[in-house]
C-alpha cells in the first residue's frame, strides 16, 4: 500500500497547561509514509510518567500534550515498505517513536539508550511535528517502534507490558538476572512493581516485596504470587532479611534513602532503580565496596525486549492485574495514581471511550 | 619445622590513642603454629587507612595499635604444613590475616568479602589477642595470607601492591575491564591513583586522570604515562569530555558529587568506588538510568588477585613512584599524607629502623 496523500485528522484528550487536565483536542496525524503504521488505538495504559508530564514534574511539558505510552490497537493503514504487519493485526507502541538508527546503541538494538530517541510523546517528530501519545483514536508510527501482539493474548492485559512491563525485563535480562533459582526484590508494589513480582516469579525466582506499610502484604503474598513480604520501616524484619537478595527492582519513583535497600543486598547483588525522581538519593561509599554491590539503573527497554516479554507472557499464559476506564475518567485516575490508589494499572478502554466530548 | 614452643617478644610503633602518635611498642606474637608464617618485615607502605585508624577517624580503634598492612619480608621460620615457602624467601602481607573458610566469598576465593575475616590489625585473632601490622621488626601470619613475591621485584617497589594496587587490579579484572583498549579515568591521584594509573596503562588502557586542579597535570602526563589529564571545576574540560570513559576508579576518600563523574561515563560505563568515606554520596536516579551506568565499589583484593598483580608488575616491568622514610619518620609521614604531600606512597624501610627508639 502506498502512502496516503492526505494528513488525517484525530482526536485526543490532551492537557493544556501544568493544572495536567485533560480534556478533547483535535490535531492531524502526517500521511502514512512508507515506513509507517496506522494504527487504531484499542487501549492505552496509565504510567506515573504520564502524571509527571502532564503536569510539568520535570520541567520540560509542551502543550497543547496528548500523553499515553502503553497503547494497543490495530492497524488500520501500513506504508509500503511495511512487511511484517496486516491490516487488522493487533500492535503496541511504547515509549519511544524513533532513533537515530547509526550510534551504538541503536547498532546494538538498544535504541532506548540513544541520545536522539524521539519520545512518543511531548516531543519533536522528524517531521518538526510534535508528537501526540496514546489517549486517542488513531497514531502514525514508524514500524520500528511497533511491535506485534501475539495471538491469545487480550490486547488490555498487553498495554501496561509496553512501559512498566518491558522496564522491568529489560534490566533482568541484561543483567544476567533471568535464570531460575535467584532471590528478588521488588521495592514498592505499583504498575512497575506488580509486574515485578509476576516477571520475576515467571523467571523462577523467589520474590521479597519490599513495602513502607503492610497494607498490601496479603495481596502481594495471595494475588500476586510473592513468596515474602517485609515492611521497611521494621528494623528487625529488615535485619533478618540482610544479604538474602541477589537483586532488587527499585520502582519508588520520589527520594529514599538507599542503604536499608543495600543491607539487604548479598555479595555481588545489584540495586536496580527504575523510577525517576530528580531528588538525589544516598548512600555511604563501604556500602557497596564491602559486599562489590552495584547501584545501577535502566530505562525501559528495547523493542526486542518488548517481544521477548510478550512471548514470554503468552509462554506463561500471564495476567496483568488492571482496572479498565473510559477516557472521560482519566483526571480522576491521575488523582488516584497520585495516591497510590489503583491495583495495579489503569488502562483506558479507549475504542469505547466517546473522544470527543 | 615444628611449631616452636615459645611465644616471640617483637617491637613495633603502636598509636596509643586518637592523637594517632606512634612511638616504640613491645610485644609478644604467638607461636608459630603448623599454618603459620613467621616474617621478618623489611619494608611497610604507608595508607590513607592507616591514617583513619590510628586516629579513630571510623570509631572502631583499640589501642594500643600497631598499624601496616603493606608488608614485605623475608621468612625466618615456617610450621610444619607449611610447604610452598623457604627460609629467606621474599614475601608480602597486606590488609588481611585470617577468614572462615566456608563461605561463599571463601570458597570462592574471594575472601575480601568474607564476613568473618579478621584484619592485618586493630582486629582480635582467633586465639583471642589483638593483632598488630607491618611497622613492626616481626609478624607472624597464616599462610594462606602471606603471598611469595616473584624473584627480581624489588621488596620497597612492590609493598603498595599489597594494598594499593591490588585494590586497583581485583575491580579491573573482577568487572571485565581487563582488555586492552578501553578508556579508563582515575579520579584522584594519590597512593591508590598513581597504581591506578600504571596498571591501566599495563592492560593497554587510555588513561585520564581527573584531579581538582591542575597542579599534577605535568606530572601524571609525562611520568606517570597518563594519556588526559582534566579538571574537574573546569565545566568545559568536563562537557567536553562526556560519555566517553569506560569506566572511573574513584579513590577519593571524602565526599565528593558523583553526577560529574557519572557524565564522562559512556552507556553501560562503570563508577568504581574504592575509596571508603562515612560521608554520604549522591545522585539523581536519571543520571544512571538513562545510560544504564553502574556505581559500584570493591575492597581490596583477594590473595588470588595479589599474586596476579605482583606477575603482571613483573611481566611489564614496572615501578611505583614511593618515598622511602625511616620508621622515626611515620608522624610526618602521617602529617604530609594528609595533606596528600607525597608522591605517591611513603614506604618505611623497617629493616633498617631503630625500631625500640
Amino acid at each position: 500500500m502506498s502512502s496516503l496523500e492526505t494528513e488525517r485528522t484525530t482526536v485526543g484528550w490532551a492537557a493544556r497547561d501544568p493544572s495536567g487536565i485533560l480534556s478533547p483536542y483535535k490535531y492531524t496525524l502526517r500521511n502514512t509514509g512508507p515506513e509507517d503504521v496506522c494504527i487504531k488505538v484499542q487501549y492505552c495504559g496509565v504510567c506515573h510518567t504520564d502524571l509527571h508530564q502532564v503536569r510539568n514534574d520535570l520541567g520540560m511539558s509542551n502543550y497543547p500534550m496528548v500523553p499515553g505510552h502503553e497503547v494497543v490497537g490495530q492497524v488500520l493503514e501500513m506504508g509500503s515498505n511495511v512487511s511484517k504487519f496486516r491490516v487488522g493485526d493487533v500492535v503496541g507502541v511504547g515509549l519511544l517513536v524513533e532513533c537515530c538508527r547509526n550510534c551504538r546503541a541503536c547498532q546494538s538494538d538498544i535504541e532506548q539508550y540513544c541520545s536522539k530517541k524521539i519520545w512518543t510523546y511531548n516531543d519533536v517528530y522528524i517531521d518538526g511535528k510534535p508528537t501526540q501519545g496514546g489517549f486517542a483514536e488513531t497514531m502514525v508510527v514508524d514500524q520500528k517502534f511497533v511491535a506485534k501482539i501475539p495471538e491469545g493474548l487480550e490486547p488490555e492485559q498487553v498495554a501496561p507490558l509496553l512501559c512498566a512491563g518491558v522496564t522491568v525485563y529489560s534490566p533482568l535480562s541484561h543483567f544476567g538476572l533471568n535464570q531460575s533459582g535467584l532471590r528478588g526484590g521488588i521495592l514498592g508494589l505499583g504498575g512497575v512493581g506488580h509486574m515485578g513480582v509476576k516477571i520475576a516469579k515467571a523467571m523462577g525466582h523467589h520474590v521479597t516485596v519490599i513495602s513502607s506499610s503492610d497494607k498490601k502484604k496479603q495481596e502481594a503474598l495471595e494475588h500476586l504470587g510473592a513468596d515474602r513480604h517485609l515492611v521497611s520501616s521494621d528494623a528487625t524484619q529488615m535485619k533478618g532479611a540482610a544479604d538474602s537478595l541477589d537483586y532488587i527492582l527499585d520502582t519508588v519513583p520520589v527520594a529514599h534513602p538507599l542503604e536499608p535497600y543495600l543491607s539487604l543486598l548479598k555479595l555481588d547483588g545489584k540495586l536496580i532503580l527504575i523510577g525517576v525522581t530528580d531528588t538525589p538519593l544516598q548512600f555511604v561509599s563501604p556500602m557497596v565496596m564491602l559486599g562489590r554491590k552495584s547501584i545501577t539503573g535502566s530505562f525501559i527497554g528495547s523493542m526486542k525486549e518488548t517481544e521477548e516479554i510478550l512471548e514470554l507472557w503468552k509462554d506463561k499464559g500471564l495476567n496483568s492485574m488492571i482496572e479498565i476506564v473510559k477516557m472521560d475518567y482519566i483526571n480522576k485516575a491521575f488523582e488516584r495514581l497520585e495516591k497510590n490508589d489503583v491495583r495495579y494499572r489503569f488502562v483506558v478502554d479507549i475504542a469505547n471511550s466517546k473522544l470527543d466530548q
